[in-house]
C-alpha cells in the first residue's frame, strides 16, 4: 500500500496522476483537513503535523509514503533524517514532490536558465526549491519564488474562471514575468486547476510544468530502480481515503479534486 | 483573568474593544493559529478544537471565557451544556459573541425587520444567528445569511483596499442588497477591517453593526449584573498572549490586529 499524505484536498490532484500511471497498487490517502491549509503555518508546525501523519501511515503498514503537498514536502529532509537514517532503514521510504519537479525543471529550462516557482507562503519562504537545485549541483540556475497565498482559497471556492481570480493571478505573476523566466513550477497541488490561466498570463515562451504528471513518472522510475520497496507494495488496485475532518464533505469535495467518485472515506484523529 | 479564545488573530479585534471598555482586568488571549482558519471546518471539528481551548483556559485559572471567534461561538451552547450545567457551576462562565450582537441587532432593526448576517461558511451554515433570535422570541424578524469565505484570507493579506477585494465583496453582498435588509451583522472578527467598504456597498439605509464595541458593552453590563463572576477576576491590567503556532509571527501580525504592540507571546500545544 502506498501512503499519500496531504494537508487537505490538493494532494488528490497528484493521486489522480499516480492512479493513471500506476493503477495496479493499493493507495491510502490521508488529508489533514481539520488543520488545513498548511500554507501559512510555521515550519515547526508543518514539520510536527507532517510527522504525525507520516507516523500514522507507517502504522497502517505503508512501506512507501508520498508527501503530495508541496508545503508539507518542505519538511521532508528532517523527516527522512528522523525515520530512515538512524538506524539506517531500507524497507521504508518517504518521498516528496519537490525533488522530482526540480529535476524536471532542470531538464526543461533553456536558454535563460531562469526558473520561477509559485507556491504558498510557507513553501516559498522555505527556499526548498533552491536547496534541491543546489543538491543537484545546478548552481548556474537562478530560481525566482513567488508566494501566491490567495490562490488556495480561490481554488477551493471553484473560482477558476472568475475575473477576480485572473486579476489576482496577474498581480502575482507580474514580478516573474519581468524576471524573464523560461520555466514555471506550479509548487502547490491546488494550482493545476488554474493551469490554463497560468499559461495564458505567462505567455508562449514560458513552459509551465505539470507537477502531478512529473511526480507520477518519477515514482514509476523510482519503483523500477528500487525493487526492495516495490516488492513490499500490495497490488489489488484498492483506494482508501482518510480525513481528519468531516468524511462526507471530503467525499464530496475530494471527488472534484480526484475527478472520480470517492466511495468510502473514514474520519480519523491525528 | 478573563480568557479570550479565537481560532487565530481575528479575536484581537474584539479584545481591542474589551481593553478600551474594561482596561482594569487581566486578560489571557489564546489563538489556535496552527489549526486556523476554522471557517471551513465541520461543526464537530470546531466543537472539539474549541473544547480543548476552553479546557486549557479554565486550567489556567480563567473564571470567565469569551469566545471571540464567531465560528467557534457556534459551538457555545454544547460547551456551556458540558462545562456549566451538569452539575450546575456558578463560578465559571463561557460567553460567545453571537448573543450580544443579535440582541443589538433586534434593537437596531426597523422598519423592515430584515437582518443580514455575513460570516464564514461554518458560521452561516450553523444558523446560530437564527437560533439566537428564536431564543429572544423575535420570531417576526427575518435573517438572511451570506457566507463570504474569501474575506478572511483577503484581510489576512491586508488587501483591504484593493479593487479585487471590492469586487469580491460586491459579489457577496449583492443577494443581501436585493433582500432589502436594514441591519447588517459582521459575523466574523476579520470583517471590521472592511467596515467602510461594507458601509459603502450596502448604502446609507443599512446600519452595519460594530461587533467588537457591542461585545465589550455587553460584557460590561454582564459584569455589573453578575458580581459572583466579577469578584473572581484579577484587576492588574495585565495582558498575556498564547498561540499554538509560531510566537514571533503572532507578535508581528497580532499587533496589527490589536493595533498595539504585543510584548510577550508564548507558544503552547492544545
Amino acid at each position: 500500500m502506498i501512503g499519500v499524505f496531504d494537508s487537505g484536498y490538493g494532494g488528490l490532484t497528484v493521486l489522480k496522476d499516480l492512479l493513471k500511471e500506476l493503477p495496479q497498487y493499493d493507495y491510502l490517502y490521508l488529508g489533514d483537513n481539520s488543520r488545513a491549509p498548511y500554507g501559512n503555518h510555521s515550519p515547526e508546525t508543518i514539520a510536527r503535523f507532517s510527522e504525525q501523519a507520516i507516523e500514522y501511515l507507517f502504522r497502517q503498514g505503508c512501506p512507501l509514503i508520498i508527501i503530495a503537498c508541496n508545503t508539507a514536502s518542505t519538511a521532508l529532509r528532517p523527516l527522512q533524517e528522523k525515520y530512515l537514517r538512524k538506524p539506517k532503514i531500507t524497507d521504508r521510504k518517504i518521498l516528496g514532490v519537490i525533488r522530482p519537479v526540480v529535476e524536471a525543471a532542470v531538464l526543461a529550462t533553456s536558454p535563460n536558465q531562469q526558473i520561477g516557482v509559485v507556491g504558498t507562503r510557507a513553501t516559498i519562504q522555505s527556499k526548498s526549491y533552491e536547496t534541491e537545485l543546489k543538491h543537484l549541483g545546478a548552481k548556474a540556475l537562478k530560481v525566482y519564488g513567488q508566494a501566491c497565498p490567495l490562490l488556495v482559497p480561490l481554488v477551493e471556492e471553484h473560482w477558476y474562471k472568475k475575473p477576480e481570480t485572473r486579476m489576482i493571478l496577474k498581480k502575482y505573476l507580474l514580478p516573474l514575468k519581468s524576471c524573464n523566466i523560461d520555466t514555471l513550477i506550479l509548487g502547490c497541488t491546488h494550482y493545476p486547476f488554474l493551469y490554463r490561466e497560468f499559461c495564458r498570463i505567462m505567455g508562449k515562451k514560458v513552459r509551465v510544468l505539470k507537477t502531478g504528471e512529473i511526480v507520477a513518472a518519477s515514482l514509476k522510475d523510482y519503483l523500477k530502480r528500487h525493487s526492495e520497496i516495490e516488492t513490499l507494495l500490495t497490488r489489488k488496485s484498492r483506494r482508501f481515503f482518510l480525513t481528519t475532518d468531516d468524511s462526507e464533505r471530503f467525499k464530496k469535495l475530494g471527488s472534484e479534486f480526484l475527478q472520480q467518485p470517492l466511495r468510502e472515506v473514514k474520519k480519523i484523529n491525528l
